[in-house]
């Protein structure tokens, strides 16, 4: 930490964030310069921070300088993690495909899906029982019995399944049924949910608040880690920001940056970031050419009829295209496609 | 609901959403222009919005115009609701001084804060004994402990209290001691709480998402209020901008505007928004020449020790300047002062 | 300036910055922590900003403690300026109504818009000659033309004019005219014309950029005042951000943080942030609330027939309540209200 | 054109927006609906928006349907434009890579790095001799004895020069010397210098404005169009965000938005949005992934001496990597990469 201090900062001042630091058991190194001091503090960032030094006269401003997290931090464990969900890997030497429906709405659309989904490529299966929706007048899934056709879905393709869980009091049941447990965009700071997927033992995806910066998407990851899971895949949605021409606007810098503040894989959701059809597979390429470790996408065998997200579901020709881009970009990027024999 | 369609729709196109519509049981009028056709349906929205006209060949966008939520719009309720708290009201026609300490961290700490809120004019006390944090390293509040030191610092001063619930799991809990329960800023779209708070029969003071539009506030308000609870305030506490020369941005015209859109009160938060003590009486007196019916502010009774958010707790001789603006500004708008006499 | 080297830097690298910036003539003070060590620069930090230490390895960023603005910072003006506009004083002690058309279309709209102006007891009159216009379909101003229709409402009513310049051509033709040059919020940062108002010896009106962050708006003001002119008034109009329920979001926050960073008045335009008829006068309250020197709002004798922003224009009864808060809220801030007789 | 009215407004309110629409020569028709009335418009649209209807008694919300550009809307010509800038093409069947350093400094450095730029595969060479900076006390260019230089790199290495214009007044100017000529972010809505490039002849490059919507965008290149210049090609180059981790958010899915927009090549610059030489490659990667026509990179031959934004320069073993990307991607997506063969 550096405490910068006012160009009018006495010397009594200084000298008294250099006490306070001091009695609360650190160092203070002082600089002074032709027009500001700053002072340099070494020791515990957690016990300076409730010191409140920019409260005291003086201080124009406090400078932290070490990472607000730390067991998802690259800093402290310099290689890349491969998070294994049901045997299927996401992390840096492979590329990953997860696709499925928006919603589970009925048995024969999950499974027509499913099938859809394993035939373009995809390794894992993605569906939504519990639906978090802006509106409560819209359609909020079918709960357990979602989680019920998930799993006869992935009997029957040998998907290993991936679904969102909304409520702390649902992570035992979810769990039960899911390979990987999704927190959505919109509880990415909902801390009591984090803490009860951190005590699951299940692998869990981390979808970036609709306006998180990327230090706070890690100090999310962070409080899953410390209940003891770090079995934790990062994935960017977009981001709000003034344009209305798309739905979000997909953040790709936010794959390299990722990377390279945190040991765990990032991946990328095309489908929600645009909320359009036509975007899906111009994002996905541009995902995997940025360095994803996975790609997530919607699809729906009937995207006219769908209850959730419709507009944004691909159909057979983007499927065509997307299956394409996942076989040849990530070997261009040195890494292998992970397919269903493995 | 109108539906545009693009410039090359053809007349079977055209046709198609009719029937789609037709057959939803809804009334569709076709209007053709020059370049463009549009539709205008009319019946009921929810069930046209599962159609996804959107997908359909030849639409190019659907407008929605009336709005998404109901039991809070103004529409369908002319006149501005007042919410009592203990006996407090929270309206168009008075103005309510809510103040008290960040977080609750001892006895004497919260005591002291509750009589310095009473003296500065404050009617209902604010203080927060669970606490979402950023970090899970930052202090996460005293949890039960704190909610009986608020009520003992209700026993003493008299002010009916105000505190966060931040688990849909605690809400019984913090309701047997809070007089009013706060859901915070990254709680706005945490759809589990906002039912839980919606069934529990005590005012809820709901506040702004940092990333939410008004009409997402509008209709996390509507979750509350479709489980029979319609005594909600809505806080506006400051918004994500670019802008980092203070930690959020305080949206002032979201007072206005939520009043015209909406007949729950709204206040301000203007200690959050600012997030530095200098900030917070010029804040308060935007707010309050703006139309808030309440302000809310952080105050405690030596900042440089607080556990939370000590840089915006206000001290004496802020606190005189925010007794003076809220003793002479709410009558030169034509609101009385709610005092502790009534 | 401070520089933070990474936390694998070696000696090497810290002495490598060390002997940089000795070799461009300034000093370097090293302090070492666990983790992390940090250098303090003293000396010319023009000098040290072209030295690209951030390129250096291990280096893992560079912290500007200067600010970046001297002639229009309070550092080295502590005494807040007044700004004389024909006589009419904008600063610190006052409060000053600018008011006006939009645009300046006809002569007879010009005259009744001032003589509007006028009884709602605006000092300076603003309308705009030359319009910069997002659309090149829109309409762009009468220039020249309009210019004298000023002149005339000026010679009529006796209010001084406030006229925008958009290029840097025009800027002789436009002093020529007026008695205060406008620079749009789309040109803050044209640096051409930023120039040409430094050098004409008339004061200037600094609009902030729709997305321009505070300091770069000083940043801006900076280029005017090197060129000599100092008779600068900054002017907060909204900013651009992801709510869509009204224009702009007017950033009364930044009022009291310009006036803790520069010398220099600040005011506020509630027409053009809101963009709304009815949010101009509850703006225009937080304005003088938050602590502006100045408001500058828009009218219009027949709205509904105005050729730019009509939808914005205040009418009579507006008027009234504007008036009425421009007369009493003032005072009660300490301020005098400026009235044409001084 | 669509007028919403409101659900009070009464059959006399409804009668006037149409009486008012035929008025001015358009029709009108109107849908009743249960709730609300809505009114399509027929005829010329800029004449109804000087009608200010969002004004008149009983009107809700005006919404606009067809696009506000026309000379650059796909909408009117439905193939794609290939630009080219002396013999080089930007289109839709090919990919061009741009490359060269942020500003012209010396002979010596511009000749480096336009040969190195040659050698990474660049067929057209970018370099400033008018840079626009925020700081005015920040390196502006070198001015006309830039545009020398880099006319005398183009002589040695055969690459055309693409050269940034600030001024209305020095277009001539760098027409003069510059085979295509670049409007920079901070001048997207700097009207009079879009309309002097519109009347110059020379094929036009602009950037996105660093808070510019889309449609914005599109409608400063329609001020270029009008003037009878066609030959523009748009560049992204990162919006600003909330996010801090980086410089800009680049926003990819401009680029194919744009391209179901309007017909004009899009092209990306990875080096200003990310700021930082590590993301340079990687968003690179993503730009030509998304589908850019072409990309512009920074690079310098000693960037820890650059005099402007050397942190985000190219190095060897970047270069490497962007050529290699820009030889194998395009190809992938059906494109042919411009070479200085042709």
């Amino acid at each position: 930490m550096v405490v910068v201090m006012t160009s009018e900062a006495t010397a009594e001042e200084v000298e008294a964030v250099v006490r306070t630091v001091e009695a609360a058991g650190g160092d203070a190194f002082v600089s002074r310069g032709v027009h500001r001091t700053i002072v340099g503090l070494v020791g515990d960032v957690e016990r300076f921070e409730t010191l409140n030094l920019a409260a005291l006269p003086g201080v124009s401003d406090v400078v932290r300088i070490s990472s607000a997290y730390k067991l998802v931090s690259r800093e402290n464990h310099p290689e890349t993690s491969t998070v294994t969900v049901a045997g299927v890997p996401i992390g840096p030497d492979t590329f990953t495909l997860i696709a499925g429906p928006c919603a589970v709405e009925t048995e024969e659309q999950t499974i027509a899906a499913a099938e859809m989904a394993k035939a373009a490529g995809a390794v894992l299966l993605r569906g939504g029982a519990f639906k978090p929706r802006t509106s409560p007048y819209a359609f909020q899934g079918l709960g357990e019995a979602g989680l019920k056709i998930l799993a006869e879905a992935r009997e029957k393709t040998g998907l290993p399944v991936v679904t969102e869980v909304v409520d702390a009091a649902d992570v035992p049941l979810v769990a039960d049924y899911a390979d990987m447990l999704q927190i959505g965009t919109r509880n990415m700071q909902n801390f009591a949910l984090l803490q009860a997927v951190g005590s699951i033992g299940k692998p869990v995806m981390l979808k970036r608040g609709l306006n998180a910066t990327i230090e706070e998407w890690l100090m999310a990851a962070e409080y899953i880690a410390q209940r003891g899971n770090l079995d934790i895949v990062l994935c960017e949605r977009g981001i709000r920001t003034f344009e209305t021409a798309y739905r979000n606007t997909l953040d790709v810098s936010a794959v390299p940056v990722v990377h390279s503040l945190s040991h765990l894989p990032v991946m990328v959701d095309p489908s929600h970031a645009g909320g359009k059809r036509e975007l899906v597979v111009p994002l996905a390429r541009a995902a995997i050419a940025v360095g994803a470790d996975a790609i997530m996408v919607d699809l729906h065998p009937e995207p006219g009829a769908a209850l959730c997200d419709g507009p944004q579901a691909l159909v057979d020709v983007d499927l065509e295209a997307l299956t394409k881009a996942v076989r040849e970009m990530p070997p261009m990027l040195g890494r292998r496609v992970v397919t269903i024999e493995g």
